[in-house]
């Protein structure tokens, strides 16, 4: 098994694309990663998507964007894991480099969901619940989030507007990511009097559905090199940006169906996948720099932070008051918006935030940037964590 | 890198499942094969399918069934590529365990279409050619392979009845396969007279939609062991059945769109991955002792025989009439009833074929044995080709 680096990212605006398709989403995506990997192509595509088949009417997105983007014939695969769709796929390209057997690989998430009106995106999104057992009772990922926040709010005590830090950091980190869907700068008060999406789930509490696509490129270590045409190490070019290495990557489940939870306000599998992600690297939660969780909403945030061992129990919605999350706290989360302003495109969203954690750590965050920021974890959820794919990145020296 | 063996298999019947659900199914092939390879469970599960979403209201498979299935928390994904998924599905898992970063992986393919009735299983089919420019316009995956099985005719100068051999071969095995869906022996008459589907393609030259589930389990060749209690290094236990080892493994893409393919009687992704697949594996295609191919419609065995070099261009319906493909023959193909007469279960049919290849290789294949059967090549296609995964399985003497 061999070191594995970033070579390249590529990310596209988030927001509502009503007018560029599926396909030419990937496609600004991998030619902003290849420009930015300064090679030619890559030996494999791993597609992480979660809502084509239903709200595009198209599936096989491995071939077809591997096509569409010029890449025909490469080796390609769609990878899927609900929202956490695009870290599954970053973990499938990193096993595929670190075994020897690919040289250089990269990761898309691509996701188009504002075409569709509100009930249908709700229905899809639903198939990423047990459909028997949560969806067929009318639950959606929303209303299982509020009702996991309800019992957060009952069990410690605390209340909606405790949770305001998280939405206000992001909107704060997002007003400088020219790639952000939300740039505009929100109040506590504001958040407190936005309207109710599924109470106690509000408007400002709850990560928007959007359209994007973002990719990573890795590549050997011991290949750290372009292809086609433009052979770095016969031309002696370095690659165009600091490197990064994949230094920890895991994929823990748990139960599908959150009542089938011994405790719905522990996201095992995100402290689990953690834990596998840390042992790897040979590092402590106080060794990084920077954090990228899945903050779909408030409560996940919190609870995240509690699994990553960033908190206590029961605290984790502390650091939503006391400035620990902000891009100069101890802490920083969500530092080009998180999913609520950058936005959540669903199965892209993992790629974003790797592209987002290695912008850090090359020094490339511009007014986003954490100071002498060397290690960043990035962690993704899917169905309140029946999924969670985590990965510490490291600055290569 | 290390070697990979496979450790167990697992099949359901193929058939119409009314009565079980995808996630019972799935159940059933994975309990098969963990007995079959006497493990308590894998490190990780690579699930291969491509219609649930459309038809089963569910996505997010990996946790969903790795939890049904009793394996909750275990790293668990769904890899996605059409008809081939269930093979895409086994290139991830063998890459994973080659790696070294994962001891144990199963491989399940899964599918559930007959629930659904006609027109609802063609749009959801549809979705797996390109949906722009070949859905949108009324093509479906039995359209299109109407359309090259008439170009093939035209070029090649022969008749719908040159091809009935292949049908007739199929059901022969199929005939003592106790899982397979058509047992039924039928004639070169038979054939020429079936209902007509699409034209040229009728009832007997395609393969049915199916419900299906079948699992391999791969294991390191260093770490052949059983885990959990059942330790077999611990206990001194050898593997239960002889073991099968993963010689060559690839995966190549194609134009999506069969219109976009300079020639549409080459299958261009099924001859590079053969190649890719024999060379890892260091033998030719007179090596083989069994083949199974993607028989889903006679025309795509003919263009299969030609892509993997068993015969020459336009000359790959000859191998139906001479006898070459049977169980006794020099190539025989499709020996446990292929897509055509075993049945075709999407996204599950690519592990079928692995898990019939390996039958042969352990020499359990009853009353369909090849007799000394060494090596053994499974090739399954999704869109006529814009996708084409090959794996290359040998005896471990």
């Amino acid at each position: 098994m061999r070191d594995v680096y970033i070579l390249g990212i590529g990310q596209t605006d988030v927001g509502e694309h009503w007018e560029t398709s599926l396909r030419h989403l990937a496609l600004e995506a991998v030619e902003a990663a290849l420009k930015d990997a300064n090679i030619k192509y890559p030996d494999a595509m791993y597609v992480g998507n979660m809502l084509a088949p239903q709200l595009s009417n198209q599936s096989h997105l491995g071939a077809l964007i591997a096509d569409f983007c010029g890449l025909r014939g490469i080796e390609a695969v769609t990878v899927e894991a609900g929202n956490a769709s695009g870290a599954a796929a970053l973990r499938q390209a990193y096993i595929a480099v670190a075994s020897g057997l690919i040289d250089s690989a990269i990761a898309l998430g691509v996701e188009k969901i504002t075409d569709t009106v509100g009930s249908g995106v709700n229905a899809a999104l639903a198939t990423m619940t047990d459909s028997d057992w949560e969806a067929s009772h009318g639950a959606t990922p929303t209303t299982i989030a509020a009702l996991i926040m309800r019992r957060y709010m009952h069990e410690y005590g605390v209340t909606l507007r405790d949770f305001a830090g998280f939405s206000v950091n992001a909107h704060a980190n997002a007003k400088t990511n020219p790639k952000a869907m939300f740039r505009n700068v929100i109040t506590p008060d504001a958040f407190a009097k936005a309207g109710m999406i599924c109470d106690p789930i509000n408007m400002f509490d709850s990560a928007p559905d959007a359209d994007g696509a973002a990719a990573v490129i890795l590549i050997g270590a011991d290949t750290v090199r372009a292809h086609g045409a433009d052979d770095v190490r016969a031309h002696g070019r370095a690659p165009v940006h600091p490197l990064v290495r994949i230094a920890g990557s895991a994929v823990v489940t748990d139960a599908m169906a959150v009542h089938d939870r011994p405790d719905p306000l522990i996201f095992k599998s995100a402290k689990e996948s953690a834990e596998k992600a840390f042992a790897q690297a040979g590092i402590g939660v106080e060794d990084l720099n920077v954090i990228e969780l899945h903050d779909a909403y408030t409560v996940f945030a919190a609870l995240s932070l509690e699994a990553l061992g960033v908190s206590e129990r029961g605290k984790g919605w502390e650091s939503a008051q006391n400035g620990g999350i902000s891009l100069k706290g101890k802490t920083p989360i969500s530092t080009f918006g998180g999913l609520k302003a950058r936005g959540n495109p669903g199965g892209a969203t993992g790629l974003y935030q790797v592209a987002e954690v290695a912008m850090q750590l090359r020094g490339e965050a511009g007014a986003n940037q954490i100071a002498n920021a060397k290690r960043g974890l990035t962690q993704s959820l899917a169905s309140s964590g029946a999924t969670a794919v985590t990965h510490i990145l490291e600055r290569v020296e």
